[in-house]
């Protein structure tokens, strides 16, 4: 049984799980409309920090938070018995972590993912892991699309999210608390398309970044972006077909963003690899997790499973896993594209 | 009736009318492959600059010819009469001035435009002018799309391009005259729509450069051009209706290198005028022409006889040519996107 969420967005019953950079601008997003937000942070030092400081001490230190109308935590069970809509936002690698600690009831709560990437130690999408570890059903699920990267909330530049849910009213409370005169929320039912597009944007925006790494032009990368979306629209269709249309926003609005954006740590890590690093220093030179890493082996073995033929994804898991040469798979690459 | 063009590549009878930044990367292409190519330049200036210096004395500087390749012209009728296939890369406001010259038979030849704009004097695209002036019909014409800026192709970077005709013999023979190391050539038989798209983008680049101009970041960016992506796919199925797919390079591809590259001088206009510039100094600012302006106009008033709405071409109609605050008009603007 679902229950109803409470439709007065002030009083809300919402928590965060996270406490990354897009854990901590979904965080200011809520405060703009509700009265209290209940935060879930990765440890003691990350909590006392925010609450001695008004920050987080790590990511975007800049958005002061207004500490009477937060209840933060590192209690996971603490976060979830509290709230009726939980968002999660911590890097995929960390969620069964988290996750793996919880023990209340989770009946009836919309757990909404903002996480987009592979479950690692399953090798599976966040809405597969919920609803087979956990039992919450595709109706108690969202997921929370972009273009968005956290950097720019901080700075309150105008962005557009994209909540998927089954439900309407779900959609409208959702819509509700994270609104607000930086933020326009549009509503899709598109659940699992629009977790597949987050998470493949990511796996195609290191490919961005790797072709730039490697000298290629603004032509060429425009090109590769063109064949990504087509690439995306084919994987979606054969997995989950779905009316959409993949140029909506949360679909090739995310992709450009990731694939262009100097912010996008996925597309930086290309970019070093591109430039010669070796994957492996690559990663280790980076201070985020880039979810691409992860999320190509993921969707790589969809392909196998499903014999699906992605050049672009196929590229890249060669070039990430194995060890092949960037330059020598680019070159044939772009003999596949159009 | 139309000739057979010739199919042996080296010998094609090919020219290039105009002496601006793509028709310089144009020759460049075609000398490739063909043992000569005919050059119709703006005057006696710039046909002896090159002649003496070996480059373009103005665009592309660094594109070094084989003068003994080239046959340098200003007489557009030495051009067309010595040529089976003409390219057309003059900026689209002279054309006209070029063309009225023509007085030598223009039977079976075929005329490929370059130009991604509005033929300001009859407010419309160049493949219409050319059959209702020069009655040369659909079938001796072809598009020549990118995304190409040829800033890129003086570069060597690898590009793609495609040509719409419809014929596969003449696609055939325009894909060997211009492929090479740095240049792919896909074909298509979307002549119009292909020739709109490209006229569209360059609207829509100004868009995104007001808009960056504006102080608006990376995720609205994306929202906004995938939001232009769908209204052109609107605006072509409305006046051209065709199988086609919006996301090949020609159309998507060109639309984002447009929106997004610093080559784009149609950006760089909306980008001044983003930043508080009068539409008229930011034009004189600029030491080549932003076809985008035209096109706006041309656009706009095709939307008007056909009553389509077209929120971002009108928004940028009414900055360009009502004076219309961009700052206000883009805030409005944001409430139609989605």
């Amino acid at each position: 049984m679902k229950k109803k969420l409470t439709k007065a967005t002030k009083n809300a019953r919402v928590g965060v799980l996270g406490s990354g950079s897009f854990a901590t601008a979904i965080v200011k997003m809520l405060l703009e409309n509700c009265k209290t937000v209940q935060w879930c942070v990765r440890n003691e030092f990350v909590k006392g920090a925010i609450e001695q400081r008004g920050h987080n001490p790590t990511y975007l230190t800049t958005v002061a938070f207004n500490l009477k109308k937060l209840n933060i935590t590192t209690d996971i069970n603490e976060l979830v018995s509290n709230c009726d809509v939980i968002i999660l936002a911590v890097p995929s690698i960390y969620l069964a972590e988290s996750m793996e600690k919880l023990t209340c009831d989770l009946e009836g709560k919309l757990f909404c993912s903002a996480i987009k990437g592979i479950v690692p130690k399953h090798n599976d999408i966040v809405a597969h892991y919920l609803r087979d570890n956990f039992k919450i059903g595709f109706k108690n699920q969202a997921v929370i699309a972009g273009p968005c990267h956290a950097e720019e909330v901080a700075m309150e530049r105008l962005s557009y999210l994209t909540v998927a849910v089954a439900e309407d009213e779900d959609a409208k409370v959702l819509q509700e608390i994270l609104s607000s005169c930086y933020i326009k929320v549009n509503t899709s039912r598109d659940i699992l398309g629009n977790e597949y597009s987050a998470i493949l944007k990511n796996i195609y925006a290191i490919g961005a970044g790797i072709a730039s790494g490697l000298g290629y032009g603004d032509n060429f990368i425009a090109v590769y972006v063109s064949n990504a979306i087509r690439e995306m629209e084919a994987f979606l269709q054969a997995i989950y077909p779905e009316p959409r249309d993949v140029n909506d926003s949360a679909y090739l609005g995310d992709l450009i963003v990731t694939a262009y954006s100097l912010f996008s740590r996925n597309r930086n890590l290309g970019n070093l690899i591109g430039k010669g690093y070796t994957v492996k220093s690559a990663i280790q030179s980076m201070s985020m997790v880039a979810e691409g890493y992860y999320a190509t082996n993921g969707i790589y073995s969809i392909c196998k499973d499903k014999k699906l033929k992605l050049p672009i994804v196929n590229t890249i898991y060669e070039i990430l896993y194995e060890g092949k040469n960037a330059e020598k798979q680019f070159a044939k690459l772009t003999e596949k594209l159009t």
